[in-house]
């Protein structure tokens, strides 16, 4: 993946005028070369609809998402290859966050005329390059005219065997709350971007200082969808009860879980998986290091619980973290910090500007 | 449908601010009383994806569709829940052009400051409504905040037979070319539209002159899809070769499917069918009655090819018009004009603005 490495190097290129090549110009254009791989994939980009066969023995999942311009993204410091490579991959961890595998995408786009063909070709490259890396099919969407910036629509399909799919709404008294990689990367990230931009302010030949600090940059601007975990639950035979993807925070994606399974759950701040990376910035930063795995948001990680017999297979699974467990609706939902006081869990995620 | 023929009156309502209720709460109030009807969806809104099970005799279709505030629609005279029915209609034409039947819906919002909830009440009422009159399941979508306008992102399933989808890609030489309804009315409806808030420009009172013409504000604002065509065609045991919705304008609309069929076409002016409404104001306007026939778009009847054989099964079924023929590529693509003469046919879709 080292064409997404370059982080901070903006792309030169030419300018070529969207007009120039008009809307099923552009498409046709964007989507060049495309190759259906998923078995489930019968047709393509290129009619009123895309066709996918998926058996007796499959489900089909359907995730959307709608991504805007300075409300999901901030294109003054969101290269827009990593902007497509993101807006694909979150569609891809809705998917994972099932229990199923990510297969097919369809892209729409709504373009002002600030950009340029190249821009959009930047934009391809990145949700390309993330189909390319999770297998998924490219089979639909669409560009037209915006008036205000860029707008992103994207609808993900997934596969789960018949009746495996993994819902919010299954968690059980006294299972595990299990958690993949680590907690904060990505929200230590968007301080550290902002931090520069705020550094910047129109300087010019500016360079932004990100060393030591990449892992960071990585987790904000080029997630990844832990397709690999789902993999790994099939292999170890791991069913969860209730499982959701870390998007808007834990704290906010628990109580998703709590909610809808009407029940209660302790977790251990100690127990929280945080990087060096993370907690290194924190700390330079001033900042409350448990207040960003909580509530920072865009990990991506799969948070599930799982019955408690599991206890040993999890425990001896390096990727995933057991940081507490679920009891009943009456005794709350707690946060056990360090020095042993338990306070509530509340949600900080999503908000209306 | 009572509830949408009340065209001109706006809604009086009180205001609440989005921001009360936050996403979570505006999606679970706007979806809320959500019903599933279709056998094949397994799960609705609420959770990462929604499920849905196809089995092995049937294919899926997808299309997506992405809308935006002053591209495709105006608020200034298009009422929000025409606009939400209209949205999901135009999705479900998709599916139908593919000789599918809609089957679910999910939907994205992106909502700017000035909009309350019981405008987005209004927006889902008329998406509601069209999901009811189709008999599709509403299984998702979700809300965002929106710096800019009013944002709308649509994705529609459809079943069909397997294998039985009709694709642009299959017309024959000596097909024939058939248009179901009529064409041109939703092309003056917005004419008339856009008249009357010339004239209108902030007088106080002002009452538009709609009388007569309500046929063609219900083509521009309330437009339906042929999903009873689709069900006639397999009643009558008519299998399309080559089919497509008329959005674009049918120049546009039939050169995809000769474009994509590598084939030519020969169309007769006289061929075409109007309503009298439609006629009607093209003279009070001045405007070329043909011209609105063949460039106006967002007809949403099919246009399909079928073979020859069938002719007289087409010519009995009073809601459709055999228009023309499919010929060799290197004959070219024309229309048979009243006084006979021969005119190339030519895109005049949709362009960038």
């Amino acid at each position: 993946m080292e064409d997404l490495d370059d982080i901070t190097q903006p792309v030169q290129a030419g300018r070529t005028e969207i007009a120039s090549l008009g809307e099923f110009g552009l498409i046709e254009h964007l989507t060049a070369g495309n190759i259906l791989i998923q078995e489930t994939s019968r047709l393509g980009p290129g009619d009123d609809a895309a066709i996918l066969h998926y058996g007796e023995n499959k489900d089909l999942l359907l995730s959307t998402d709608l991504l805007l311009e300075g409300i999901h993204f901030d294109l003054s410091y969101v290269p827009l290859k990593h902007l497509g490579y993101k807006a694909a991959v979150v569609n891809f961890s809705d998917i994972c966050a099932m229990n199923g595998l990510p297969a097919q995408l369809t892209v729409s786009v709504g373009i002002s005329k600030r950009f340029s063909v190249e821009d959009m070709e930047e934009l391809y490259e990145g949700i390309k390059l993330a189909c390319k890396v999770y297998g998924v099919d490219l089979i639909g969407g669409d560009t037209s005219a915006s008036l205000t910036g860029l707008t992103l629509s994207l609808t993900c399909t997934g596969v789960v065997e018949k009746g495996q799919a993994v819902l919010r709404n299954g968690a059980k008294v006294n299972d595990l709350i299990c958690v993949s990689g680590n907690l904060g990367a990505a929200y230590m990230g968007l301080q550290l971007l902002e931090r520069e931009k705020m550094i910047y302010q129109g300087q010019q030949n500016f360079q932004p200082d990100f060393a030591g600090k990449e892992y960071l940059l990585q987790r904000q601007l080029r997630p990844e969808a832990r397709k690999d975990i789902v993999e790994k639950l099939a292999q170890k035979k791991i069913r969860p009860n209730a499982m959701i993807d870390v998007s808007d925070g834990l704290s906010s994606d628990l109580l998703h879980i709590c909610k809808q399974s009407n029940c209660g759950c302790r977790i251990f701040e100690e127990k929280l998986p945080i990087d060096f990376q993370t907690a290194s910035l924190a700390e330079e930063m001033n900042m409350n290091l448990s207040t960003a795995a909580l509530d920072g948001g865009e990990d991506y990680e799969l948070l599930f619980t799982a019955a408690l017999e599991l206890h040993e297979t999890i425990e001896s699974w390096a990727e995933v973290r057991i940081i507490g467990y679920i009891c009943h609706e009456q005794d709350g939902r707690k946060l056990i910090t360090r020095d042993n006081t338990e306070i509530d869990i509340i949600a900080q995620g999503w908000k209306m500007a």
